[in-house]
């Protein structure tokens, strides 16, 4: 479970430079930093709630930026407010190497997701500080905005206008539920940057970040840390069942046209087709979570049924498979209760593979702990958009029974603290890759 | 299919009186009255639009008073807005016989459900008159209000109140969605009569009614009516299932609590336990029509749903067996997935089983036109409130395809006509009866 073999990863040598081995990153002043960025928006369960761009995220913003410039960074607020706080390299005519993620979280969020990503970049940052240590590029900590589209849908908005896929007047015009816009949000709390939101204008070498894994792997097999290789291909659909409404009471079982029953049986084949055989090995995933009936009458047989499919794999084929699997089985189904099934496939995201140097440098770092669980991402994170421009890899920390989006949401503070020592390796691996790679020695 | 055998019925002798054997009705007449009850609230595409004690339901009542006054009849407004129109008989010292329906309907209604059983009544009336006959009891046309319930929920309330299931004040209170109660309606259409709306004060020696069937069974065996001799057992359930909201895509499939894929299970063997075995031959049905699941997200396992259970059988003993087996069942499922079920069966309607002096009569009007085929309803109707204080029966008019409560409702005018007969038939049967029993004859 968890480790899943995709493509074939090129190998570059990526040892952490000679002289920046006994570097460490400092357990008890990342937790402290983790609880310092969880003061506002926090929650009496333990949790948060911090949608982006309120009161509290401004106030968070504003501790990231006082943070991170006594670490002698200077701040960079782009258009759509994502923070850059750029720390000089050695060789300044490169884009800095980021190091990013987000402080903004679900209404009924936790401390870890986006946050740990953020604060395990600001560990790096001040260890690097105070060793006094020059890095080869320089150094971006980023707080990518609306991550989470919980208040401005959709989710990780920011940095896909950052990386092109959506528009900055897209991104602007998001409302929330009152009708205010982000725009407008971002100018009340004082982050409507000058700085152009796209990689060309604001570019990066590379984009490293840690998250909580959000599921179950690492913590099965207690691991601290996981090497994340890439992100699920990802396809959603909408799935629209039309029978016909008769009385529960007065009409016979064999004739009925019942779209709710044959939904029901489309619910259950779904699951089947993925925990059967060698799709369930190869760890595709189907799952329909929402399921909406009309009319809703407790003696009328529902004549519409609409229902939501999920579908991921690491591999795009197995998506495809699974697509195929699906239209034929609802197809027999439909066929039997003499329904009509309409199967619209609104969304598809294809698998991504993270940079193999990029993941090379995470890989040794890891295995520098003793860690060597490799994982494919189930979820979107801002690496996903960032993975379309630049070298780009993640870092998994492990977090308790996979909750997450939750105010129980938990990651143990030696976990807390292996993720940015994770971190700092990979990162500096990939410091050093750079210098060679821009000096002509690889 | 369709006849379904209840308890041994003791058998009457019910024959016709002789001198009423060559009475018929009027085919003609009773469409056209048919007709005339459907100008007020008659919709485009067919159908009606006429929800209880609104302007075009006023407009149909004084219609009603207004025809049924010129034959002869004087006419009571219970305090339930329930319009009894009262013709003398021989002995006015016994309570009339009564053939009542309604002529409310649902808001995308059709010409038939309720209309039919006033309108059968009138045309038996119209033949008394036409005919210069005096019956041996007083007959009552009946006009029940509201049973749809559409408008004040719920279904069958003013015969509910004649029959003691509610009080005259919870009928008065119910409010439509505007916030209006059924009093200030009464009251605005000037149908707040003065008579108690109860069984004691404003008494009936027996109940009839006409009704489509709402069902395919007269239909498919090219049946114009059929011998109702009950109305089904009925148990409706609320069934809360609560599983565990999980990422659908970091969460393997076998680390989930899905409340949903176990909802489909138990909608699956639900309708399993129904469709097969003894359960099957002996027309239990059990229908899930309603379902909603939270949260409503695509990408989040659905932690919560709630399903509707209706269940209905010509005896109790089936439906009784199907609890016990979908009980078991949705145990085995939760447990399976490790959800939480609960079970809150929230209404039942034990099975009626009408008159049986009632039914002969209807059985020996409807052999005399050839038909044979005996149901139980699948429905409730006004007559499931009658019959707990007065002997009661139905006849059920073939309506195509069995569709109902659509615009689409149609019966065939032969068919109008050919129930109308079978109740004057029953009717005079059971009038014949009530005489000879009175008299001390039987």
């Amino acid at each position: 479970m968890g480790s899943v073999a995709t493509e074939q990863q090129p190998k570059v040598e990526v040892p952490v430079p000679a002289h920046y081995a006994t570097l460490k990153t400092d357990s008890k002043r990342m937790i402290a930093t983790l609880d310092a960025a969880c003061q506002w928006g926090n929650t009496p369960d333990g949790g948060m709630d911090r949608l982006t761009l309120n009161d509290d995220d401004k106030k968070v913003r504003d501790w990231f930026i006082a943070e991170t410039t006594k670490c002698g960074c200077s701040i960079t607020v782009d258009a759509m407010g994502n923070i850059f706080a750029v720390r000089p390299g050695i060789n300044n005519d490169i884009p800095p190497i980021g190091i990013g993620s987000h402080l903004d979280t679900q209404p009924t969020g936790g401390r870890y997701d986006g946050i740990l990503g953020v604060t395990t970049g600001m560990e790096v940052l001040q260890t690097l500080h105070a060793n006094n240590i020059t890095t080869y590029a320089p150094l971006a900590i980023i707080d990518w905005t609306n991550e989470e589209g919980a208040r401005f849908p959709p989710a990780m908005l920011a940095s896909g206008v950052w990386a092109g896929a959506f528009t900055t007047e897209y991104g602007h015009n998001r409302t929330d539920p009152d009708g205010v816009t982000l725009k407008q949000e971002l100018e009340r709390i004082g982050f409507l940057g000058e700085t152009p939101c796209t990689y060309e204008a604001n570019p990066l070498s590379a984009h490293f970040e840690v998250h909580i894994e959000q599921g179950p792997i690492l913590d099965a097999a207690k691991e601290p840390v996981g090497v994340v290789k890439g992100i699920q291909s990802i396809r959603w659909y909408h799935i629209d069942i039309v029978g016909r409404e008769a009385h529960t009471g007065t009409t016979p079982m064999d004739r009925r046209s019942d779209a709710l029953l044959g939904a029901a049986q489309m619910i259950v084949a779904t699951n089947s087709i993925v925990t059967t055989g060698e799709l369930n090995a190869r760890q595709a995933r189907a799952t329909i979570a929402v399921v909406n009936s009309l009319p809703q009458s407790i003696n009328t047989i529902a004549g519409k049924v609409r229902l939501s499919l999920d579908v991921r794999a690491p591999d795009d084929a197995d998506v495809a498979e699974v697509d195929r699997l699906c239209r034929l089985r609802f197809a027999e189904i439909a066929k039997k209760h003499g329904l009509k099934v309409d199967i619209d496939c609104f969304w598809k995201s294809p698998a991504l593979h993270f940079d193999p140097v990029m993941v090379d440098c995470v890989r040794a770092s890891a295995a520098s702990m003793g860690c060597t669980m490799e994982l494919v991402s189930g979820a979107g994170h801002d690496s996903a958009y960032t993975s379309k421009h630049v070298p780009t890899a993640m870092i998994f920390a492990r977090c308790q029974d996979g909750v997450s989006h939750n105010p129980a949401e938990y990651t143990e503070p030696e976990d807390v603290a292996a993720s940015a020592e994770a971190l700092l390796g990979a990162y500096l691996r990939y410091d050093d890759y750079l210098r060679k790679k821009t000096e002509g020695k690889l």
